[in-house]
């Protein structure tokens, strides 16, 4: 039976579940071993950047701006804050070149709102009795683990094809001044893949809010990460931000995590004069600085955003294969039950599969059984709750072509099941 | 005059001002431009470490326990575990291997202790009205920079040629309970150079304190930076703590900033294990871990403990002469006025220079009007503020030795100047 499960004929689905059942434990019996876990690159991507290894010289650490091997500087080396502000597509006196995680540059700048007013902030949200984001969810988990370990309460707000549904965003900050931030990834949202439209991004920058210290974390990890010829714009939130008089609102973060090396790369965050003068005081108590000797061997391996473009399409070559290998396992194998959606990302990393309310667990439970492991169920909603308990994101970046085709077998299988269960 | 100014008659000190001030404004004639002001090391130093620009290579990183350019591992990498394990005279599962600033161990460690309770804490930290510190001083400023960013009350004690005044520390601690911690260097201590006697470390370990969750931070900022062939010995906090029941007091750090290159060296933390697992579950949160290529460079590059301590013997000799100028300086040129006392630092990176009270700041001015920069006075006492205004940082590693003599005639001059000025 390959027709639409919902529009079938009771007996017809318990026929079909009987089938699907024997499918699954077929697939149990092959005892596959395969990770989908992950948004992590591949070793054939990794080796892209291996230049980076050897790619400066003695002379290079002792040139230029002073003698880069030693102390001194806490905001980046002026070539990687020339570099890193085009990549973020401002100016290099707009942004703060870090070490290899961006998510501290995101933690940090939460832990010290906490503990020191943020510019334009009645008091360090610490001292306050309850402080709340705003968590477009599907979403992505380190964001909102963030906020759970300090407590910050997530209120879920749903994200279409153009971003969050604003409407809901701008009811919820006009309200509640307790409400300090919201989570954006703009760009190839994890997981779901879509874009921020400009007016979404118009309306973050312009909206009204109860809360003066009201920021938008701006994860823009996927900026430059296409998997299409045509590429979709997405408009500048600090000049946004700027041009409606909230630049203290906008605080936009990038990395090279997944161009470079993913764990040996560089962070950027870019945002206004005054939030950026707040972060590098805070920094300078914190740290002796990023490692500016690491920043310099990206900015001699990339050149400039053209030489970065050109290595995303080395990138992009190699993941698009396995981003095909979903899209048409899913169209083969499962499309035609009608139980199930799939995402059509046009670059990130990753794939969002929504299937029937009550059954992502299920699905998890069922192609765990049978070897392929998925993020765990909920993990793309705060506290890791799926009201609906049907999403799941795919990632399909670290297997292999081969290996995403078996998992795509076992994961579409084990959809089916889930489903013919409940609908039964 | 080269006798001592405090037994001189009245007449003959100013008839010695009026010589000293003749030299001083001679000095401010030649304009020199010398600074002593930061312990950072010369590039000759750092020429020593240039082999890990290119020490490993693709096969490398690809080698062993898994892809280290990846994402993954919140506490180092294996090797580079066993290394810094040796390096901080403990196992490999009681380091945590960080990024390139063990400066943003210790403030992210105290952070994690003001939002969330440390083992064996009632509360966390920031939940408390007061919170308070001892701060042996003169001590290092950014220590106390920390302090002072987070409203951390700073109580200052002596510290001697054996460590802080314990007498002092154990009441204190005993009475309050709102100490919640100490700050020691306790090997070449900066800036008096003094080593923690046994009997020092295992008062640290045994004291009572009425802080059920206080925590001595220690940072082994020098553990292997010796200038002598006869090294004291430092007995091992984290032993004597378990010894004495006290595992979880123990917060021990250090870095490769000295040794390898200052800004991109890898730091390391030593503690017990519900500290670690603590430390590991906050960090999780805050950022994807450690460069684990950078990691793997320093091991490649250093390969065992006893390259480590090869590789500070060649240090040794870079530096060596620079302190010597220092002390045959003092020694020929100030030591007879009998007006101010200089430290015999057997490693480390400064010297401590104490002239009579009421007169540092009034040094480091004059200093600064002949050219030459010295720490701000006060700069090593909480607040920047020294009770007797008599405490002075020499910083001799970074200007060559001929820089060093000429600097240190103006420091010396300037020294007799202020001081007669004072005992007039």
């Amino acid at each position: 039976m390959t027709t639409d499960y919902p529009s079938a004929a009771p007996d017809e689905r318990a026929t079909e579940l009987a089938r699907v059942r024997a499918v699954h434990a077929e697939q149990v019996r092959r005892g596959l071993s395969l990770d989908m876990t992950r948004g992590k690159p591949c070793p054939e991507q990794l080796d892209l950047a291996n230049g980076l290894l050897t790619c400066i010289s003695v002379a290079d650490v002792r040139e230029a701006m002073g003698d880069i091997r030693n102390y001194g500087g806490i905001d980046g080396i002026p070539e990687a804050k020339a570099l890193f502000g085009d990549y973020m597509g401002v100016g290099s006196e707009e942004v703060i070149v870090g070490g290899n995680s961006s998510l501290a540059l995101m933690h940090d700048s939460i832990v010290n709102a906490w503990l020191r007013p943020v510019p334009g902030a009645p008091a360090a949200w610490g001292k306050l009795p309850n402080i709340a984001f705003l968590c477009p969810s599907p979403g992505y988990d380190r964001h909102f683990a963030i906020c759970e370990s300090l407590g910050i309460e997530m209120i879920p707000v749903a994200i279409g094809a153009d971003g969050p549904d604003m409407d809901e965003v701008e009811a919820l900050v006009a309200e509640r001044s307790d409400i300090k931030g919201i989570w954006c990834v703009p760009r190839y949202s994890n997981p779901t893949g879509i874009v921020y439209s400009d007016d979404t991004v118009t309306r973050l920058a312009t909206m009204k809010t109860a809360a003066p210290d009201f920021r938008v974390f701006w994860d823009n990890a996927y900026a430059v990460h296409h998997l299409t010829e045509q590429v979709r714009p997405l408009r500048n939130l600090l000049r946004a931000c700027e041009q409606a008089g909230t630049a203290d609102r906008a605080l936009m973060f990038g990395s090279t995590s997944k161009i470079s090396f993913a764990g040996a790369g560089v962070s950027v965050m870019a945002s206004s004069p005054a939030n950026l003068s707040y972060q590098k005081k805070a920094m300078s108590v914190q740290t002796i600085g990023p490692d500016k000797v690491n920043q310099l061997r990206h900015v001699r391996f990339f050149g400039d955003l053209d030489g970065i473009h050109t290595h995303m399409r080395r990138h992009a070559e190699i993941i698009l294969p396995k981003f095909a290998a979903v899209s048409s396992a899913f169209e083969s194998l499962l499309d035609a039950a009608r139980v199930a959606t799939l995402s059509r990302p046009e670059g990130g990393y990753f794939f969002s599969l929504d299937s029937v309310p009550g059954t992502a667990q299920r699905i998890v439970d069922l192609a765990a059984e049978a070897g392929v492991k998925l993020t765990p169920a909920g993990a793309t909603f705060p506290y890791g709750k799926d009201p609906n308990d049907q999403n799941i994101r795919l990632a399909p970046t670290l297997p292999g072509k081969a290996e995403i085709a078996e998992a795509m077998e076992v994961i579409c299988n084990s959809v089916r099941y889930a489903c013919l269960e409940t609908l039964k």
